[in-house]
């Protein structure tokens, strides 16, 4: 619903995008001149020429010296895809956190070069007119906002963020939606609403370690569902699941799974929606990374297909804005009131003056626009990290190819050791993720997590590269 | 500790209140005069005469015309204490969280005086260098701080808080700090590391309604314990519990408890430490109105007075500077570990800005001035609330004495309904908080509370008066 927005050369580009999509344009075809284009289209030389150079930073068209642009090979020669991941036999107890404490170090830590962190760069947001709104805010209103706000938030934010909904098709009103601290406070009080420790939860596998932190400190057991890099969870074991034992919430990506970048198509979302309505189990989606889409259409989550009826809904603007400001939100729907009073009861309410730049942030209608500018960048980020991660790392690797968000998983072959990697890549200065701590029962030893959330520049890029060649190495042992 | 920074008009004032408390001036005394005590301290008339306009605005002396300052009668016609709560028989399940939210409703509601809200006047607190400071931060440093900042929160921000304990005489660390949202968070987080669902927290009786709506959600158990109106709670009492049966903790205010206002001497805190330490309970402290005292020096919180052995240390900036902030903290000593994980695992960390601009704030000095502004308003506001009390409710009310913080406590005669006094008030645009949901057994209904957290005028005074006459009014029938 974004298109009527678009730059021309975005239109243009979306449209190659569909004739590839659609087989009208296949691997390894010419396109035609930039100049046919341009007259073809009405539009002029300079704007076909940014269409396709973008489409080219992306790996989708590949340009050939005195030739033209041509449709990139299907992938010949590139790395597969991670296999399916399969299903638990037993929901799992969680302990993750002594390894999340850990991780959380590193990332942070500046020596590193930066595939670890699930934070997008400060300079890859850089929310100018956010931090001026939020100066703004203080400066004009500051006694005015320094008092509680209303339990479910402020009031003009919950309004916009309303407004966005609509957006991808989902009626909010300001009422239905409880400003939280981050995503996470949204999915902690989702989880309490609907659980109670010794419950199970099936979840995705592999599935953030944030998520599987909070299951282990509310004390609930983690089922892990069989989950495809594309298409996410198989709806199949999920109901052979929930013919055998009780099973208190499914919590689920809405889209982009973090590290996957997996998203089930509306046809799978559907029928999962129906199965859970069946046999009465609430699903709790996390939106965070909805807004980061590489392709056309925003993917609808969850609660726009069912209306709501039995979907806690969860996102923030940490993946997208202001990870800064832990300003995230909860569409509680029929658990809108223990929502409520757990948040009331545990933190009362968020701070005032973040959620009011905001609020004034969208209401100038700029958000749109950032969007735009950060999709192109991760999609560009993640296609230049997948070009290296092919020209570094063993044949035997495979890597996903997300549709947006900004992670890569790569799958090694099974005696690889990522933690062994782990140790030799923070010798070397270089941090990124193990994939153990992404499952509640510790497998995917053999895998990991890149993030590609930084502005590009030449250590990212040698970073992948040498963390490619210490993977060969240590294969080759 | 803040006497060298006292204005000398201040200095003078507590050297009265000194002598009438140590019995040098009796009640009814005439002071020297005014130019006498100027010629005596070498200290200009006007310096005097300010000194003793502030005493007489709390109501500690009285101007006679053409006559001089008197110390005021010992209250001589004043209302009598309330009487010592009596003890828990048994623990009891919390089930508060509907009239919670009933009354935060109304005591946000701008058409109804409020006498009704536990947060300060923004006006009162009225901080633009605060807000200030957090302009700069946005402007200069938004994109510098728009990450997730350290789980533990933006270490500047820490400094200043361990700095602050130094004053109170207890040495922290900035790692021994965890910046939470609110003193809320902190109390959730302090319960969650030490007790479970089905968990008996021993409290004071009566006390505030937030924490009792935790307890609630946690579902812990509460056991109310006997509270005087001064002095705080009954350490025999604690002990009998503890001899008969598992408490998992005990949480108390620190200093002036909501809503009595009561503190413990320090020997009793040393008493009520010693026998906790035997039973190995710990002890979570609310630390929120320490600041806020009336008389010369801060009352020491109980962890600086067992170096926080085995002590939990709860606080925030919410009622002495930034409501709308939403920064508190925890020290949580030997829990700092569990603590830190579910602060990670439930919300990750707070926003970063509104910490910097904290932290700007407390390093310029300022907070010290602003303490002592509040202070000296709080204190006038609350004799004058005391003074409107007695004028205008029944001749049986009991009413508090707080020597710092903003609530006034008052005790009917046993069959007074406060709730049908809310109803009728709520009726004539006056806002109060009915008795009983101060407490999980609900007693209380015949007593109230009423905040002096406001700007002091007209309309306040009025509401007081009109309040007290709908009292008179409904205890005669």
């Amino acid at each position: 619903m974004d298109t009527p927005t678009l730059h021309r050369y975005e239109q243009l580009a979306e449209l190659i995008l569909g004739m590839i999509e659609n087989g009208a344009l296949a691997p390894g075809m010419r396109l035609p001149s930039v100049r046919t284009v341009s007259e073809q289209h009405g539009i002029s030389v300079s704007t076909v020429l940014q269409a396709f150079r973008m489409l080219e930073d992306r790996g989708v068209l590949v340009a050939r010296p005195q030739s033209g642009f041509y449709v990139a090979a299907a992938r010949s020669g590139a790395l597969a895809l991670p296999s399916t991941s399969r299903a638990s036999t037993k929901a799992s107890t969680v302990s993750i956190s002594g390894a999340v404490a850990a991780l959380i170090e590193h990332a942070s830590n500046p020596a590193l070069v930066p595939l670890g962190c699930a934070v997008p760069d400060a300079d890859l947001l850089q929310s100018t007119r956010l931090d001026s709104a939020l100066a703004r805010a203080a400066r004009q209103h500051g006694s005015r906002y320094n008092v509680y706000c209303p339990p479910r938030g402020e009031p003009r934010l919950r309004r916009e963020i309303a407004k966005r909904a609509m957006r991808f098709g989902h009626a909010l009103s300001p009422d239905d939606v409880l400003v939280t601290g981050g995503c996470t406070e949204a999915l902690t009080l989702a989880l309490g609403a609907v659980a109670g420790p010794g419950d199970t939860v099936a979840i995705e596998s592999p599935t953030y370690m944030g998520l599987l932190h909070t299951l282990e400190v509310l004390g609930l057991k983690a089922f892990e569902l069989p989950t495809d890099p594309q298409h996410g969870i198989d709806v199949d074991a999920l109901a052979r699941l929930l013919e055998r034992e009780p099973v208190a919430a499914c919590v689920l990506s809405s889209s982009f799974n973090n590290p996957l970048g997996s998203t089930m198509a509306e046809a799978g979302k559907r029928s999962l929606l129906a199965l859970l309505a069946r046999h009465a189990v609430p699903l709790i989606e996390d939106d965070v990374y909805g807004d980061i889409y590489f392709s056309r259409e925003r993917p609808k989550p969850f609660i726009a297909l069912d209306g709501g009826a039995n979907t806690i809904y969860c996102s923030s603007f940490s993946k997208s804005l202001a990870p800064g400001y832990r300003v995230g939100w909860i569409a509680a729907g029929a658990y809108a009131k223990p929502v409520l009073e757990r948040k009331l009861a545990f933190s009362l309410c968020c701070a005032v003056l973040p959620q009011v730049a905001i609020a004034d942030f969208l209401e100038t209608g700029a958000y749109e626009a950032h969007l735009r500018g950060i999709r192109r960048m991760f999609a560009e980020n993640v296609a230049r990290m997948t070009r290296a991660i092919e020209a570094s790392f063993p044949a035997e690797t495979k890597v996903s190819r997300p549709a947006g968000g900004f992670f890569l998983w790569l799958e090694l072959p099974k005696h690889f050791d990522s933690r062994a990697l782990f140790d030799k890549a923070l010798e070397q200065g270089i941090c990124f993720v193990p994939g153990d701590v992404f499952s509640a029962s510790r497998r995917f030893r053999n895998c990991l997590r890149l993030s590609a959330a930084h502005v590009w520049d030449d250590r990212i890029e040698d970073g992948v590269r040498r963390l490619g060649r210490l993977a060969q190495a240590l294969l080759a042992c």
